[in-house]
């Protein structure tokens, strides 16, 4: 009996991400790390015209400590134990302050292949809903596991952004696809299961500032993912402010930036303290 | 059978605060806001020299975006809402991300004079200590009240920070005191009840950045606070990159400082992003 309302909330959902797409000539930026998960740069970075934020589980173990983890290497390794709880509340906070036009994806533990495999429930969706998710960050690595995901997830009115990595990535971000051709295959396989976004993984991961310009290869893969698929596109890792102008080029839509900002953030505070200090 | 055990913790953290005096030539800073309840960025600070910082819950309700708040003003109404199991969560995170010689004061609620006051018990102080804070950073507004706290503290091994503020004030953070002389006769009695560390109110809270001058008020006020007490002084409210060497000439011993880094670590996200969204 609500079939149909989650339908709509799934069409309002694709609605944020199409008036963000318009409004930025076709891109935008999903801005993650600190700036997804921090109710005060949430909306800090939304103010400023940010139509897209991803809190998400690594990101969360970084900002408690948990484990006392320090780098987002360490923090992928532990991720799975930050809970489903804890994501909602998260959730819940960049909801309550951001504009109703924020498209919220949330990446949670089983949402991603993780380290020690997490079952997901259907409660865990029903709260990531009612916590005021528009969809779901996931980073499976199978097409089977990916399409069971998505199934749950719409029938909780939530969408689902999905990656496409290699086998040898250092971290196992998405279902694997080596050759161009096999990036085109794969995104195709997604869409048809109902993944309401796909992505292409760069492999630049974890050093987003000082990480070059982009590579002939990954352009390439971008650009057999683009002319694909008919939903919208996203890039994630590595990109900064030196070389978004070129995968901008490629006609990817979605520009995930978490590190590079991140970065900003931690030097505008260690500068803040630093003058201070020297008083 | 614990009680020289709690004696020696509590003279482990008091040496914390010595040290970090006197390498900063009897003064130093308290980090507070985003840098003292986001593990990223307590690290950041305490990274390039920060010794004290403090996770409070006004701040960690805008943090979770708790009710949706957005300005500290709005946080202090429903601060007590945050649990000291979040406290608890919070102090654990930054407790394992920084270096061992940092010291934690915490914000609890029960600990300040509350809109809806909130009952501490035994297990809540066990607690905080379990999580690795060395004191609690506390708002009460009699000597009664604090007095107590301060025993119960003691009893766990945690220390207390306390305030003095005026009757006037917008915020109920501290013991009233409305002239010079009721200033050091307030602190005189909180020294006499064990307080570890005493703090002035300046009244100018909550505008950080655009703050004026130190008033020859306050001035006189932080003072007569210093000149009657023994233990660590500390101001608190307002300060920011211009009065600070005013704060530091009435010879306070630490400059607690908030408002003032988390407007400027928003800044820089909103810079960040604004670079993306330009291109």
């Amino acid at each position: 009996m609500i079939r149909n309302d989650m339908k709509k909330r799934m069409e309002l959902a694709r609605a944020k991400i199409y008036n963000a797409l318009e409004l930025g000539g076709g891109h935008t930026i999903l801005s993650t790390g600190i700036t997804g998960d921090d109710s005060r740069l949430a909306r800090a970075v939304t103010d400023v015209g940010v139509k897209m934020i991803e809190p998400n589980h690594p990101a969360v173990a970084l900002a408690r400590g948990h484990r006392g983890v320090v780098t987002m290497h360490a923090a992928e390794q532990i991720r799975h134990e930050i809970t489903v709880d804890q994501m909602a509340e998260v959730t819940r906070g960049v909801r309550a302050v951001c504009p109703a036009d924020t498209y919220i994806t949330v990446g949670i533990p089983g949402g991603f292949t993780e380290v020690v495999p997490m079952p997901l429930k259907d409660e865990d969706f029903m709260k990531m809903a009612l916590a005021g998710a528009d969809g779901l960050h996931t980073h499976k690595s199978c097409i089977e596991d990916l399409a069971q995901l998505v199934e749950t997830a719409h029938k909780y009115g939530l969408l689902v952004d999905a990656y496409i990595g290699k086998a040898s990535d250092l971290h196992t971000f998405g279902l694997p696809a080596e050759t161009p051709e096999e990036v085109a295959r794969t995104a195709k396989l997604m869409e048809d299961v109902g993944t309401d976004m796909i992505g292409l993984m760069t492999g630049m991961s974890y050093e987003g500032v000082d990480a070059g310009d982009i590579h002939p290869e990954i352009k390439e893969r971008l650009q057999a993912l683009v002319e694909t698929v008919h939903v919208p596109t996203l890039a994630e890792g590595g990109i900064n402010i030196t070389n978004f102008q070129a995968f901008k080029d490629t006609k990817v839509n979605i520009l995930v930036i978490g590190t590079s900002i991140d970065k900003m953030v931690e030097k505008a505070a260690q500068q803040a303290v630093k003058e201070f200090l020297s008083l």
